[in-house]
């Protein structure tokens, strides 16, 4: 059995003692594991517990979609928007997928280098650069141009290589074991959207 | 340029048609990355928007600790408990850790085989198994247990592979890239804590 008094990768402590380095981040949540989403939905809840300002764009999703995460946006007042065609396998116009997402990139930038959050979320946003729709290079000089405190994440399968290069925490979701796939378990309500 | 409609990858479609198997989820967030316990929050914070019950308990972290999470579950009446008391190199008596480690177990086994939440979540319970302070069989037959739709969530580094092998759904965080270690960066507020 481990020694947990001699564990070098025990979790460290998460009150750390002397001056803190502010700094906004650029967080980018990847791989083809669960979470990605979900796990910027879980900063949105921490934020605003500590009555910071956070908002969500969201790519892919149907407009209007109403979801887990929108119902719960909705009645707390977090901006979260969905602006998409559903993008699936069963999408037939790509080209509307594309101008959609662009459309919605407008907004972010918006967001991103003007508005007043501490914390702006761009969930399945990489796709639109994986397929070739918004350019890299162009999100990077967004980013760029924000103010220093504002984190910004991004989320979803695939990110850009340059992206990765400019972030300050980037995380690959994983799959070690998947029910959907593996017991024919569909998605559930409330787990996963 | 990748070609969205003949890539195998795509999201699939998050509204699947027809009918569902229900089914409770053992979920199990670990590895050495970010977005464990995060991603659990957003599961809380789905099943909130749809007004299902779920319930967080939290080992390791300090007792009463005040981070955004607890602020936040505290003003939207969720039940959040942490019991701990901080666990980390700083730790000196491990004794005391584990004994409240078991102490909120016992909470756990009530809430997991009895109670009325349609989610628990385990936050940073892996380490009580990983240090022999609970053995991984009672865990394992504690879920076993459940009700069939109740769904268990568990977090933290060095989940134990018979609890893998139990799970339905498990997800490996992996570092990429990691701006405390790399920039000297300090934890940020509302972000990780």
């Amino acid at each position: 059995m481990p020694d947990a008094t001699k564990d070098p990768s025990r979790p460290a402590p998460q009150r750390l003692k002397g001056p803190r380095k502010k700094k906004g981040l650029v967080i980018i949540n990847t791989g083809d594991g669960k979470g990605k989403t979900t796990a910027a939905l879980g900063v949105l809840f921490r934020a605003w517990g500590r009555k910071l300002n956070v908002r969500m764009f969201q790519f892919i999703k149907h407009t209007g979609a109403q979801f887990g995460e929108q119902r719960a946006a909705k009645r707390l007042g977090i901006p979260m928007e969905a602006m998409g065609d559903g993008f699936t396998w069963l999408s037939k116009d790509m080209e509307r997928t594309a101008a959609l997402a662009v459309e919605q990139w407008e907004r972010c930038k918006d967001a991103i280098v003007d508005g007043d959050d501490d914390i702006v979320i761009l969930d399945e946003f990489t796709y639109a650069m994986h397929y070739g729709w918004i350019a890299v290079e162009e999100v990077i000089e967004t980013l760029r141009r924000r103010p220093s405190l504002r984190h910004v994440i991004i989320t979803g399968r695939y990110a850009p290589e340059a992206l990765i290069e400019y972030a300050d925490l980037v995380t690959e979701m994983k799959v070690v074991k998947h029910p959907y796939k593996d017991q024919g378990i569909k998605a559930q309500p409330g787990i996963e959207f």
